[in-house]
């Protein structure tokens, strides 16, 4: 194996990231989705995938009955997991190894995993034997694309067996088989999704409930029984590698799997290159289409290009080159690459979270406005009679509730103004807030009415001393027994209330509606003056008040005493004066900052605290239980540039979200600089030996945070009604960076600089602007601009 | 390894059964249990368990977050499985080898394997080691007791460490940990059972969510993480075993693991013994308290012997000596063991099905008649207003009815005759119909009118036709879409229904209800008549008529042709006449008949028919779908029993209800003989391969009526109001048996030959009597008859 210290390396200007070392970061992997599925997987070959039907489903199994479930921060991998494998032998001396890396874990002289934005690749040599293996996606289709390459590097010739693995796992209790089809040239595994009453067959009738692994070349031989595989030899040996072929058995009610087996006879230096598909269908019909469609060397090669062209369509609106290359290539290429994720695919659910909904929505304002667009109309025709916003925003007819989506949550009306203050700032396009939504009630009622209603539901599910009530729970999902009995309130939620007013107030004032303007106004103050009566703990903000009248996240508390939202909140709302700020601001760096991110609360819980609920029972590092909560974090971050003259503080917290710059770093954490998950394990003064690993979820609220943060706040771009505020936010360190920005159509390339200046002063031409400001944008046009920002 | 042919036997008089060979039949195991807890463990160390609290759960777990689900049958292992598993290493050499089997799988130079009635052992030897494990139970709580004992087999000295390596498994994604306790000696997983509904916290409050293993003796060292613990190296060949001792980690939000090590010098012949304890506690003070209970070689002593006097209680009443000895071992010391299981703890479930719970209770009539007497108390105080039965019963305070029992059934009632039945026939406690038994309704009826309600409720579930609706299913679980729709009927459930009010009407008889008698007799021969009318297809009886008026189960049906359980009670019934009976014998024999049982139907279905349903979707030669499904086999023998004249037709299907005797049909049943399982692998025409293999599954209704039918049937020993009919019915191959029956208190000794006799002929002492009968009966005296039957 290679030296850690080269463990990772950007390429293609950080558009790819290889890992050399499989055993460094074991769960380090790279995701590839389109509209219906998504696929995660790892360097040494797990893989976790599901696609929608319309919920989510598996075609590659577990080894027992799996749970249905929500997905999971941390996953486990375990010999039987689901994988993509290819077994090479060496047939003249008996010697094995497997590419990636599982399942037999050989040690092997080069391994290169290399994650791309379209696909994912691995060379892996071992015996005198290169494997080369690519996975790609159709943009349409619930299937994948495999190549595997196999080359002798040797001068002598080999005989060799290439015996690609890919276990289907345990498909049903109630049907499971598997056999091999000659006519598809593969193995179909059938089953039938388990149910028990009569209506549920209906529902399930028109499943994909098959699997299928299908050649474009014949095989010697195959086996489609896990047990017959395996035999005693186990994964890491399987029996049927010692004969001279494999069983060519089938699997009746018992686990099946997908094996074939090529036997080579390779002349020095020769190659030889196999394509499989694999994927679920609903019969063999079906299979025998994405055969023909897909099973070929030009479809392949014509497929990968229309999914590059696809992944391309969610570039982003923001080119970087800093002093910081790791920085420039997570966000030119990485981030929006995951903001596009969410914004298109709502992390796969049918029923996402409003919350989560909103704010995936807000990211794609900066790559598809038009898909945001159009998440606002179907969020707010959800509406409830009352104003209040459901717990999830149903995506699908017949999507029901499920999970957290069960519990009752307060906070949802918030985020309509928070993201609809991105989509105005990029569009311009008021007009939505005219247009009517008929609502799922009936009801028909204008956006902007909508909104309305929704900002009066927040003023009034308050209490007597105007704190929000917080019921199950309000944006940090797990605190549920603060107010189950309907009398606990929440300060962040106040201060959300209070933010969310006030972005809504100004665009009533927009609007010309300025009574409305003061009143919504006036509501934000009076959040603002009871938050700071009832939770102002003399150096920070309580995080709430609980059923029995216990205020919490307090001095005296010696766990969970410093909360971080309620701080940001209070810094976006205008609660907190000045003073209080410059209070709050070094007790957010001593008590939560950690080397890995900003703590979402500490110190963390160690055992129940029955009037706060869930989330004492969390595991401590784990998201919501003393963690680098990062969406959280990110939130502050946006706090600290809305408040300005912070720079050098956000800027080291945005660093943080991602993995690096050193491989001591990204071993810790675990994961490549692909995406921001949603936590990094915090506990960092309790746990050190876990502090800082990646969650390895890239489902999270943070990436459109994150996205914003950079384009709005270090970069200062900014759209208003009439156009382009310009106001970068460098870190101290820096003396310059370029910025491509492409807004309402134009392009802006900015060439910014400290300079002896007082404010920042921008030159078009030049024309030194009366502002920092660009009107009147023309699209299609691009707009070279120096900007000098003060020393 | 030894030769197959000698790969099982019993010893101590069919008391134990050994198993040599591991390889030959993977998934044989044993079983124990108590009140609160079953395990269920195989040759080669996985291992299945379950507590009560009052849920079903568990202790050691999946990788993964495991569905909750139901007992399946034909449990898939997979490296990550839970088992109980001890590595021995010589430290010289460096070889490995794992006992009893996984997770290494070395050939080892002996094995053995042995099932108890209340343990289970293991002795392993290999590389001049002899390993011998123990597994018990306590009779009261919930934990396994494990003695490993390691033995020098040389006549040199050695350095071996012994691993005892128990993984805790996958225990939540809400919180796990796992620690090393020095106070405690062992290691504790700690773990939060998860929920996301503040309600649901108070019902989790005092689960026994941690786990503990715990040593007798302080090990050298030891690792409470399952990552670590494994390393690059994987199970086979663990890396924290090559070290000079274990990592002694702890799991933070990581998969636990317990593992110990010992580093031993053995000298020439030498052995060590070490015990532990592994269970679920509430808090480290109950582990505490386990310790101090349990883990001592004389706790281990005294519990051992509670425990066999536990099971003693279970020991049934019948022993017979035959010319079959693996039969004679099977009915004197397995079948009643397996039958007191099921009374003893209704399949560690909380809610029963209510046939079932019947059933199993029916069983218990021959074990403690007290016991199935309560069982029908409470049965009935469940009674719907309308007198129909719920699908299930609930046992527990706070428990639901789950799974299978929310889809609507309609044949819960036809159970309490057939079930009361035995009770009577047992105990002549006529008593029992007198008491006055208060509903969970509010509503007070004697158990009597209760009975005679509910036959009025089956009287009345039918249609115009007279045939009883089949709802959603009736006996045969899943046929659940022949009369969703409201109109479908079911041929067996008419049949059932007229056989249960039959047995009712007699019972209303001896009870001097004469008028209730002739008026149920009148609704049983409606029942049969309209079968006859209806159903008759020539040479069957059809299974049932679909909502839409289809008839199914009949010669011109290419799939589901011929239906056992109609035929069965239909000759139980009376409905069909000894012309019809003469029809029926051969297609069962021709059609339904295998080398390992009697089909519950065929020839299966390969795909779905949407009248008929769920079965249909089952994988063929599973439970529903072309098995040998015992529970339908054995209540056909009970038929022929009845019917009399058939003594070598039920022989023989009794004696298929389990393996043997010779080893092929061992290894392809893949079971020992120690308890009946639910079905064997159907499908013997279209899966040869697979036909036969045993489901694994303990759980079944079947041995309730097996042993009744070696009871009342081939020994032919049934009581009536006064005292015991004797009427054996050998099959024609034996000359003589023996039998020792219990019964109302005293002892019968019955020396059975063959002899010139027209009748059963029977003395007792020097006395032949009038009758084959025996009436006025002594409790506490012994009976020593002499029978002959006709050659």
């Amino acid at each position: 194996m290679r030296n850690v210290a080269t463990m990772l390396r950007p390429t293609h200007n950080g558009e790819r990231y290889e890992l050399t070392n499989p055993t460094a970061m074991p769960k380090a992997g790279g995701f590839l989705w389109n509209q219906k599925m998504m696929i995660q997987i790892t360097c040494r070959g797990f893989a976790t995938a599901q696609f929608m039907q319309p919920e989510p489903a598996k075609y590659a199994h577990a080894p027992n009955i799996e749970a249905k479930t929500f997905m999971q921060p941390e996953m486990n991998y375990y010999a039987h997991h689901p994988g993509r494998f290819v077994y090479i032998k060496d047939e003249e001396t008996g010697q094995l190894f497997s590419a990636p890396y599982e399942p037999v874990r050989a040690p092997v002289d080069r391994f290169v995993f290399s994650v791309g934005k379209s696909d994912v690749t691995w060379i892996v040599e071992n015996l005198g034997v290169r494997v080369e293996m690519t996975m790609g996606l159709p943009t349409e289709d619930v299937a994948e694309l495999w190549t595997i390459k196999v080359s002798n590097l040797s001068n002598r010739p080999r005989q060799i067996s290439v015996t690609p693995y890919f276990p289907l796992g345990y498909m049903s209790w109630m049907n499971q088989s598997a056999e091999w089809n000659p006519e598809l040239v593969g193995v179909i595994g059938s089953s039938v999704t388990p149910y028990q009453k009569a209506s549920e067959y209906f529902k399930n009738k028109y499943l994909k409930d098959k699997t299928y692994f299908i050649c474009e070349t014949q095989p010697d031989s195959w086996e489609a029984n896990q047990v017959s595989f395996e035999g005693e030899g186990g994964l890491h040996n399987p029996s049927s590698l010692q004969g001279p072929q494999l069983g060519c058995g089938d699997a009746r009610y018992e686990t099946p799997t997908a094996a074939v087996q090529y036997r080579l006879a390779l002349k020095p230096k020769e190659q030889r290159e196999f394509r499989f598909l694999f994927g679920p269908a609903y019969d063999e019909a079906e299979v025998g289409a994405m055969r023909a469609k897909y099973l070929s060397k030009q479809a392949f090669v014509q497929t990968a290009a229309e999914y590059a062209a696809y992944m391309a369509r969610g570039r982003g609106c923001l080119r970087i080159e800093t002093p910081d290359k790791d920085l420039d290539n997570f966000v030119n290429n990485w981030l929006p690459r995951q903001v596009y994720y969410h914004g298109d695919v709502n992390r796969l659910t049918t029923d996402p979270q409003t919350r989560n909904y909103l704010q995936d929505n807000m990211g794609m304002n900066f790559i598809k406005p038009g898909v945001a667009r159009n998440a606002f109309i179907t969020a707010v025709s959800q509406q409830e009679a009352n104003g209040s916003m459901p717990d999830g925003i149903l995506l699908v007819e017949g999507a029901e509730l499920k999970y957290i989506n069960q519990i009752p949550h307060t906070d949802h009306c918030v985020w309509l103004p928070v993201t609809l203050d991105v989509y105005l700032s990029e569009t311009g396009d008021y007009e939505l807030l005219r247009e009517k939504v008929r609502g799922t009630d009936g009801s028909n009622y204008t956006v902007f009415e909508r909104f309305s209603r929704a900002m009066e539901w927040l003023l009034e599910a308050r209490d007597e001393r105007g704190l929000s009530y917080i019921a199950q729970g309000d944006w940090c999902d797990p605190m549920n027994m603060v107010g189950y009995k309907g009398k606990g309130v929440s300060g962040w939620l106040t201060l959300a209330t209070a933010y969310s007013l006030n972005l809504w107030a100004a665009v009533c004032e927009h609007e010309g509606k300025t009574d409305l303007a003061r009143y919504f106004r006036a509501g934000a103050k009076e959040c603002n003056d009871a938050v700071n009566k009832h939770l102002w703990d003399g150096n920070w903000y309580a995080r709430g008040i609980t059923d029995d009248n216990v205020t919490f996240g307090i001095k005296s508390d010696p766990e969970g005493r410093i909360w971080l939202n309620p701080q940001t909140f209070a810094i976006l709302s205008g609660a907190a004066n000045p003073t209080q700020i410059a209070k709050i601001l070094p007790q957010v760096d001593d008590q939560l900052g950690t080397p890995y991110g900003v703590l979402m609360f500490a110190p963390p819980f160690t055992k129940m605290r029955e009037d706060v609920g869930r989330v004492t029972q969390k595991a401590i590092g784990s998201a919501e239980n003393g963690a680098v909560y990062n969406h959280a974090g990110v939130f502050y971050v946006h706090s600290l540039y809305q408040l300005g003259g912070q720079a050098d503080r956000a800027y080291k917290m945005l660093r943080q979200l991602l993995p690096g710059p050193n491989d001591a770093d990204y071993i810790q954490r675990g994961q490549m600089p692909i995406y921001i998950p949603n936590y990094y394990r915090g506990a960092w003064r309790e746990f050190p030996r876990t502090a800082g690993r990646s969650s390895q979820l890239f489902n999270t609220g943070t990436v459109s945070w994150a996205y914003r943060c950079f384009i709005e706040g270090l970069c200062g771009l900014r759209g208003d009604a009439e156009g382009l505020v310009i106001n970068p936010q460098l870190p101290s360190s820096w003396n310059a960076m370029k910025v491509t920005r492409l807004f309402r159509g134009a392009t802006f390339r900015l060439d910014i600089r400290r300079g002896d200046v007082e404010v920042v002063t921008v030159k078009h031409g030049n024309r030194i602007l009366p502002n920092a400001r660009i009107t009147n944008i023309q699209p299609g046009e691009t707009y070279q601009l120096s900007v000098l920002v003060p020393e």
